[in-house]
């Protein structure tokens, strides 16, 4: 069955896993093949099929070599992306959802061949791991791409095309010819993030593109090469069906001159995919646009009881550590009582959470073939910065300071390892704002309930996309799923092992419920699709 | 097969008509029994099953008699309102979605025992026609109501409720459970209109409803008594399952001591659903909560061909004389061009044509049989003074003016008969304005093109629920069609006989697109009900 069939057979659907997410499930030459052609695009310029721009300008950084890659990109005034973007409207917007949906899918299977060039253009733009450069970037993001292709199909396909209406009126019938159109609102611009540039700008691409509305994507400046891969293969699909290659387009700009703005604000762009900070994020809420915004939160866990400490400890410290805490589902405070924690060996007592905690964080960085792996590298310099001022600004907090982690294979990797605070409660000034990286608070709580009440108000004020609880208490797992839930936020339970808080499926596990300040959107809800166009009814007398 | 599996059985969907929209398909003596409880209640306090207020108010008129009826309601202050609203919120929230259905199609079924009283109710607050009150208030707004909960269903079993989530993980395989919940918002508000209290308030009511929101229920002063029956029904069904009867209250208020806007911006109030002016409507959009608005629009004619005039000026007559013009899908403006328009007897000048609607008007407001039930009565005095000041305005574009029209069953009706201006295209100042009530603009353009570029215009600028056109020429239908549609506004060609444009079925003919200042929402929407509570997903290490 190809992916267009797929797609169409709704039986088959659930969740979307069709792209492995194990390298070696791919051809054996293809991550060299994948490097070279990684290695061959350093200091070059990355030409699309249709480019005609004199100007090629690009700024990405590796935070693995922190030296420029030196991929340059063509620059387009707004003024004509949002012009190409509007005339490609009026031919995309007429095209059969059945050719969309083959074309969009085509794209995938296209960009699948790159899997491994997307996975070091991604370790070398954002400091992902090779792994989880290759999993978010490739498969995890084209799977998402078929969940909205699949999604979109369900929803468009919801009224008949056309139907012969029938009323009878007494002494006759009336007839009406009736059509049923899903028109879609036009030009999207998607903003992505430095971070997860494939990942978190697929779904809302693909969900515009679908729909028959074109897109100009306007990546961080620092991580343009992931999703260049996407649009360079879209346009290649879009050609060979005889269609506009400006239906998907890249504005390229620079830290000096950003385009965000400019291009959030302009009339013709109807619809806001945005993932990244708050303050911008915000901003994109207040246009009074159509908007899909994912933007930052505070990630809380609640230890309250547990079977035994050691594997919960090493559990917390691992989803703190992985990626350096820059990824979205990462925990950042941890609650924990004031008069301890209950396991089945007796009570813990607050001290003895704490120190097991940091012993774990400083246990896995430290091993030689764990740390460096798990942290990756920071995406940048701001981020590394912000952590040494809240260190700066509260010396007394700090239990545990920077450790020397070495990176074999990249000497000059910039790395930075978890940083742990210890607070009070009473201290939310300190710990109820939201740190990107690597610094874990663990605030000490009067109560259980004390611990709750923080994470909820915590989630409710400042969003949260995820909650990570232990609790061997029956009720109070029901409670704590209760007062979470209550705020849009989901809740994992007792995670040890190999199940970690961070990995959070856009569907399977509705990454993102749009319930509270962390975002405005889900993926995983209908209007995540049918909020880009309009359904219109029209009648023909008979 | 119960309402209850009817919405559980998707296959027998499409548009729900369950409720024969014939008075004589109902007992024969319950039209008097209808009248008789109507009687009954005059001058009396309408006391729901759990009221323990100790003032009632009322200020509803009828336009036929021109006496207020008073009815009177128990008044509470907000803050009780919402507190009663938060507390029932707690345990409808926990109920089952099946118990939800249940309780609220039921109190479908004890409404349709009261459509007559809910017909002279209607009929003697807003000034409609006892048919359209009988159709609209009761048939109507129920098979709304269950259009909500089969599209809830629908929607709110897309995830299981448990699923056992595993993923091999190579030497072994990861299980969680997971379960799924569509947690709602809380405590939702539904303003209504004075001239349609139950058609329009239904689906928003029972959507919030079916869904484990509570309502508080804010009509407009002037129009309780219909929704009144709703709420008193609703309570009694909530009581007969053991729920709290406030799960749905009334907010009674007054003209001097309006409460929408006090109710509106409580902070325990999470969702608005809204139908009435632009100016209100556009104030609860900038409240930044989860809010549907319908408004108000300017519904145009395009009038370029037809086979014969006659039948055509006889429709678009009585398009607009239906309701004195009252109906938010009523045209207003009708679009000739300067060189008149083609038919299969030739062309016909623009004078001709104007003349022929004129006549065609005049023709049927003074038909002792037809006019008087056809315009029904004008609701409140504003509307008329509005008229007459738009015409003491523009006095030289007056060319029909109030009709004496005689309602033989009620003399002191407060009857409008409807008044024609005629104007240039360039007067855009005088024609480009909502006049609510009878009153239609016949506007002479440049050409046909310019006819649809300013409907076009005027729909996407001031809004508009549906668009009326006359044209023979299929090329510049669906040129027609594409240019209406790309401003979300659906289009009803040649409509001639039982055919008319002001009979827009929320379902079959997706009443309000949501795609232009019309309104923000369409019932028709999967998202008229999903962004009424979020999806969460949580996760339980096994």
């Amino acid at each position: 069955m190809n992916l267009s069939e797929l797609i169409k057979s709704n039986s088959e659907r659930k969740y979307f896993a069709v792209y492995p997410e194990n390298p070696k499930a791919y051809d054996e030459a293809a991550q060299a093949a994948g490097l070279a052609a990684f290695q061959a695009r350093f200091n070059t310029n990355y030409s699309f099929i249709d480019d005609n721009a004199t100007n090629f300008i690009g700024e990405e950084v590796s935070p693995y070599l922190q030296t420029g890659i030196g991929v340059k990109y063509a620059q387009y005034d707004v003024p004509t992306l949002v012009h190409n973007a509007s005339a490609a409207f009026n031919i995309w917007k007429k095209a059969d959802l059945d050719l969309r949906i083959k074309v969009l899918a085509n794209s995938l299977e296209r960009v699948k061949e790159r899997f491994f060039e997307m996975a070091y253009s991604t370790m070398h733009t954002t400091g992902q791991s090779f792994l989880m450069s290759f999993q978010a970037s490739g498969p995890h993001a084209c799977d998402r791409a078929l969940e909205v292709l699949a999604t979109a199909y369900q929803q468009m396909t919801v009224y008949p095309s056309n139907v012969v209406w029938t009323k009878n009126m007494g002494k006759f019938d009336l007839s009406l010819n009736k059509n049923f159109k899903a028109i879609p609102k036009g030009v999207s611009l998607a903003i992505g993030c430095s971070t997860f540039p494939t990942w978190n700008s697929v779904p809302g691409i693909y969900a515009s593109l679908v729909t028959g509305n074109t897109v100009i994507v306007k990546p961080h400046p620092k991580a343009v090469y992931p999703i260049a891969i996407f649009i360079d293969e879209l346009k290649q699909e879009l050609k060979a069906n005889g269609l506009p290659t400006t239906v998907i387009q890249l504005a390229i700009d620079s830290s000096d001159q950003p385009l965000a703005k400019v291009l959030a604000e302009n009339e013709q762009v109807k619809m806001i995919d945005y993932t990244g900070g708050n303050l911008m994020g915000d901003y994109i809420e207040s246009l009074n646009k159509t908007c899909f915004t994912e933007k930052s939160g505070i990630n809380s866990v609640i230890l309250e009881s547990v079977k035994t400490i050691d594997p919960v400890a090493q559990n917390i410290a691992f989803s703190a550590s992985l990626y350096s805490g820059q990824m979205c589902t990462a925990p950042q405070n941890i609650y924990v009582p004031a008069d301890g924690i209950t396991t089945e060996e007796g009570t813990l007592s607050f001290d003895e959470v704490k120190d097991k905690i940091i012993a774990s964080v400083s246990g896995l960085l430290l091993n030689p073939k764990a740390g460096a792996p798990t942290l990756g590298a920071i995406q940048n310099d701001a981020t590394s910065k912000r952590i040494e001022e809240v260190k700066g600004k509260y010396p007394s907090q700090v239990q545990l300071n920077d450790l020397k982690i070495d990176n074999a294979e990249f000497e000059n990797a910039r790395i930075k390892s978890v940083n742990v605070l210890v607070v009070d409660a009473k201290d939310e000034s300190i710990y109820l704002k939201e740190y990107f990286g690597p610094l874990i608070c663990i605030v000490k709580t009067e109560s259980k309930d004390q611990s709750i009440a923080l994470a909820k108000h915590s989630a409710e004020k400042n969003g949260a996309i995820t909650c990570l609880a232990f609790c061997t208490d029956a009720k109070r797992m029901e409670l704590i799923e209760e007062e979470m839930n209550s705020v849009f936020t989901p809740v994992s339970f007792n995670f040890t092992g190999a199940a970690f808080v961070n990995q959070h499926a856009a569907w399977s596990d509705l990454h993102v419920s749009g319930g509270n300040p962390s975002g405005n959107a889900s993926f995983t809800n209908a209007d995540f699709i049918n909020k880009r166009y309009i359904w219109i009814g029209n009648r023909y007398m008979l």
